[in-house]
């Protein structure tokens, strides 16, 4: 286990969208040294800093430390990767030469096998994982509306899931999100969390690609509120090959937390009507192959699976030919 | 089991669209007498006939036994039922008093269940089944397009599917529509011949709505291949849950037929395309039900189903709104 020293901790954001760039600027804004990695939005950022809209309170950086290459950045305490998972094949370029020695990579990615990638590259030993449950969204370069949520939801990674616990960095890491107002959940079992949370993911992302629906179009329908009950259940289910019990009254609980909600739509679909790929490995693919390792099929989740993957690449296609077109 | 009379029969075609205009059109063109139920093109088809464009030679029927309300229509021999089965509800009212006291009721319609619905209504022992391999489509009122095949297989209808036979009737029927040059097939099996045409109609029909997509679309991308075939397999293990055995080589020769199939737009697809009530529970739900009644699940056809029934309810909300602006 890496100690992290009890001093103020630096934070590298490896990934300024929606959400590297809001909790960044939030870690910024209550004083922490935050240094933000970005692709194509570098130049303006650098020139004008970030712009948080949100019912919380609006607020602007007008300085940040913004960099377009990470062998550039200094090293820090705390990596977060916030970068889509479709994006992961950046990372063995980017997290070895950004980590101090006792740093550490916080992995806010949606979907499942996310930390064990990340180990192949850092170690295990140095891998926290977190989930978050935030509703954000980038309107331009460097301007971020947060619409409502941002709990960040942090574990330990040891290899395999294997005895997890909550650890003096996990706290050191809780302590700066909590100074920067950003609500802290500890998990002594990341592995079950990330299962809990393909719950929701799974039905609400998968259909509301495939049905061209928001959330509450899917509550109202009352076919789609079954098969989304049924995906539920198949995502239990796996947990399950995994050791993970999720309990009986999770799935009702989902539902009704999203019958309650505001009509959203979902970040899949905002990444599918924005033509940007879909994570469909991370939050379908990897827990039917997981589950399969464990002799459990997840037959439903699948048919979602291979279908977003069909319109993922006929996006792709269409995105391919529009950056062509402007040329 | 009602004997059928060795001299001309009279048909009556209920539901002339481009599946019983077409036949309709092919069995008084060789010279038998036909009797056409029509809605809404009733009165340009009673005016102008019929017109029917073939790659086997275009012809036009000037004139033909049109009627508007089946009550005012003669009694007759063969009653071909070519409504879609979404229209079903209206079968009580029209059939009984179309038949003559040796008629049967020839029903040319997808999925499964469905001559149980007509045996409740005017008895097994009047009930034939047929199953089309017919790409045809409606250009106007009274004109229709044939593109492509055409073959018919009929099969003997007897309570629950059981001790099917090829009866004296059935090869009087086959002789008219092969006098009219209408391939046809005896099945001697109904119900498994219903099963084998679902392992092609339940993964085309469903995927080409469902991602809005061509048959070679589907075969071209690997997780739709992937898909469809698994969702075969599920149709097959549906028909071996009524002891009807599809043999292990047929899947491959439908994927190796799709393969060399000109790229199609299932009729599910243009149903949907023009805002047209899909057939989901004849070739979905009904599949899905019987299969459930002897314990056996098929969960990737249910995904299909529920989504199915979703597309289907929002385009029949679409199509109330546009009926309505045009009104």
């Amino acid at each position: 286990m890496i100690n992290m020293p009890n001093r103020n901790r630096n934070y590298a954001i490896v990934g300024t969208g929606a959400l590297g760039g809001f909790y960044g600027a939030k870690l910024q804004k209550a004083g922490l040294e935050v240094n933000f990695l970005l692709r194509t939005d570098y130049e303006h950022v650098k020139k004008h800093g970030l712009i948080v809209e949100s019912p919380e309170g609006d607020f602007t950086l007008s300085q940040v430390r913004a960099y377009h290459d990470a062998h550039k950045m200094p090293k820090c305490d705390v990596v977060i990767v916030a970068l889509k998972t479709t994006q992961n094949h950046l990372l063995p370029n980017i997290l070895p030469g950004l980590l101090k020695d006792n740093g550490v990579v916080l992995v806010l990615q949606n979907g499942l096998d996310i930390e064990p990638e990340v180990a192949k590259i850092v170690g295990a030993e140095r891998v926290i994982g977190g989930l978050c449950f935030l509703c954000s969204y980038k309107i331009g370069a460097g301007h971020i509306c947060h619409l409502d949520y941002g709990t960040i939801t942090l574990g330990e990674y040891s290899e395999d899931y294997n005895s997890p616990k909550i650890t003096n960095r996990l706290n050191l890491i809780a302590k700066d999100f909590k100074h920067a107002k950003v609500p802290i959940k500890l998990s002594e079992d990341l592995l079950l969390s990330r299962w809990k949370k393909l719950v929701w993911n799974i039905p609400y992302n998968g259909l509301s690609v495939l049905l061209n629906a928001r959330t509450d179009e899917l509550m109202a329908n009352p076919d789609t509120l079954i098969l989304v009950e049924e995906i539920m259940r198949e995502v239990v289910a796996g947990a399950k090959s995994y050791d993970r019990i999720i309990p009986d009254n999770f799935i009702p609980h989902m539902l009704d937390y999203t019958h309650k909600m505001k009509p959203y739509r979902t970040s899949m679909k905002i990444d599918y009507d924005e033509l940007r790929p879909l994570e469909v490995e991370a939050i379908f693919g990897n827990p039917i192959r997981l589950a399969e390792q464990r002799g459990i099929k997840l037959p439903q989740i699948e048919v979602l699976y291979r279908m977003l993957k069909f319109v993922d690449a006929q996006n792709q296609e269409l995105e391919r030919k529009r950056q062509l077109l402007s040329l």
